[in-house]
């Protein structure tokens, strides 16, 4: 449970990593792969290849058939030396160097997010006929780790931009949204299928025949509370589909990164103190070697609370304070949010931080407080 | 101003970096020293290795004779290479791990920091007879950087721990406190220097001279905002001491940090997209090639907020708000803000944030996004 699957637990066993690791079994990788690819068959899997670039999870997604979303031209890099086919690569950074464009261009690469002119220009000049699909700003209501404010524009921009594409001579290809991270609602994915739907019927009226709708990714993830299955969503978005575009289906991508890698791995890390910091009425205040500038950075605002398990797991608990190993304030993942832990838990034990498989390796900071960025296991 | 020494200014004009990169004056580095030394002489300084442990930082503060506060065995090492003595080296952070302790200890340090019983246990069986101090809770109010709530204890506990200290071997040394990072205050010193000597006076009374008192660091900054200067932080913190301890001065040890090397460095930037998104009533969207993960994480909830600099100052400006490169919707640093950037500015023109010489480097991720760590220079 929550990536600890017998492969990593016997790993643990045997090796004993020096702490703080990730260890990420890759095939869990695979069967989450396989159970998405299973569940929405009609979908194209684009792997969010910043939730985890390692080589080992590439070079498996891409034996899988996978395609990738890259954030930038080194993670577009790193997908083609995993093997993967220029055309099995979407650019999907809104955000993009005009060398960025440039290289992934030369590489192959002919399909590019954009969600302003600004952007849309920089594509035309220098990435001439490619498929461009246009982001739209959806509701992030019910999402743990939401993304609306930085990205996205209105259906009404869309219309024009897309019609603005196909005057430059880009091929316009599509629409994109993202629902928010760790997205607990299906609900927002059939608001959004329903925009996209208007949009597509709006700009077809106009003369332009868009054919891809990118459901983005944010599928969660379980860490310490139940979360809906894939088969949830999976249903409502096909419902969706088709109720807005009845036979008239576009191709359909989906954007992954959490619920892929997400649950594959595991933390281990050492307590190197609990203290009651003179307040014998407080919680303890539990530090671990690793914190949020050591890769738990998503438990910024105690956003994704991370699921906990120790050694003395059955021994009565109490409640506590979660922080990191620096000295930093700000180095505090958990203080508002119920934590309990054993109340024999000292200095030296070793816990177990579950379904940190996503996005922990990347966050890391190069050396802040001197700390070396945590060692990644791929088994 | 802001760090852009005539030195960097040239070193951008003639050598072009690429960006995003940090480009530190190292005897800016050396006049900050000096300035503080000279400021408040009867205090040694420790520099906070913390804020910037790069090598020619180190070896010029080391040929001033600077002594050095290290946050792990790692920075203890950096400190050692760069030719400081051991005595020369506080571990200044409360949360330490065993191996680390030893190492320290077998390196030659024998000056530790502790805030609780646990900590101090370890350092007895781990660094017999070394020179203890204990870290105090106190009002971080008026500090842009706040630290409080995760260090230190109550006088009333420390009293109990320094006395604890001496029955288990250890140099019951002195106390220390942080009254958070650019703080504004020179009030937070005075009160907190208060609070020390009663503690001081109260152990006196129980057989037990201490003999130190660490003032930790805090001295602020010039970002946006004027910042009362050192002389103002020096002259409250000499009254204050001279009002509570009168002749029987003790040891006094400051530990800056952002002080230092806060306005040695500029970070070069280039603006990779500005944006509408749609909304003609809204603010300009700038996005940077560096963000939050890219080094500036001290921008989190808008708390530092840096100076910029372009090439079109002096033209009208006109509200934005300021991101980084990457898919995260966390990675914005300014939206609340009030900020004006020229109207002319485009993707592809280089910007300057001024005094990015501190928590920038070594708060940068290894690679979220596919992103590389910002070049770093040191002229």
């Amino acid at each position: 449970m929550g990536g600890m699957t017998p492969k990593i637990a016997r790993f643990i066993a045997e090796q004993k990593p020096a702490t703080p690791c990730l260890v990420v079994d890759v095939d869990q990788v695979e069967a989450r792969y396989r159970a998405l690819n299973s569940a929405l068959p009609q979908a194209r899997i684009y792997y969010a290849v910043k939730a985890n670039p390692a080589m080992p999870i590439l070079n498996r997604l891409v034996g899988l058939g996978s395609s990738f979303d890259a954030a930038s031209w080194e993670e577009v890099s790193l997908c083609l030396e995993a093997g993967a086919e220029p055309d099995a690569i979407s650019f999907g950074n809104t955000v993009k160097k005009v060398s960025a464009i440039c290289a992934a261009y030369d590489a192959g690469v002919r399909m590019f997010v954009f969600d302003c002119r600004e952007e849309l220009e920089k594509l035309a000049q220098h990435a001439p006929g490619a498929r461009v699909y246009c982001r739209l700003l959806v509701d992030n209501d019910g999402a743990e780790w939401p993304l609306s404010r930085k990205f996205g524009t209105t259906l009404d921009s869309a219309r024009d931009l897309m019609l603005l594409a196909r005057d430059l001579g880009l091929d316009p290809y599509g629409l994109s949204f993202h629902v928010g991270s760790q997205q607990l609602s299906a609900d927002a994915y059939e608001v959004a299928i329903s925009r996209v739907a208007a949009l597509f019927t709006d700009l077809s009226a106009a003369g332009l025949d868009l054919r891809m709708v990118n459901l983005g990714g944010g599928f969660p993830v379980r860490y310490r509370d139940d979360v809906p299955g894939i088969d949830h969503f999976a249903t409502a978005i096909s419902h969706a589909m088709t109720e807005h575009f009845g036979n008239a289906l576009p191709e359909m991508l989906v954007e992954p990164g959490r619920f892929i890698v997400g649950d594959s791995g595991v933390v281990r890390s050492e307590v190197v103190l609990v203290s009651r910091r003179g307040r014998e009425d407080g919680p303890r205040w539990v530090y671990l070697d690793i914190g949020r500038f050591g890769g738990l950075a998503e438990t910024e605002g105690e956003s994704i609370r991370y699921a906990i398990r120790t050694d003395r797991d059955g021994t009565p608990t109490g409640p506590v304070a979660i922080a990191g190993p620096t000295c930093d304030g700000a180095d505090i993942m958990y203080e508002k949010t119920a934590y309990e832990l054993p109340l024999g838990l000292e200095s030296g034990d070793q816990i177990d931080l579950l379904s940190t498989g996503a996005y922990v390796s990347t966050y890391c900071s190069t050396r802040f407080n001197g700390f070396k960025p945590l060692t990644e296991y791929y088994i």
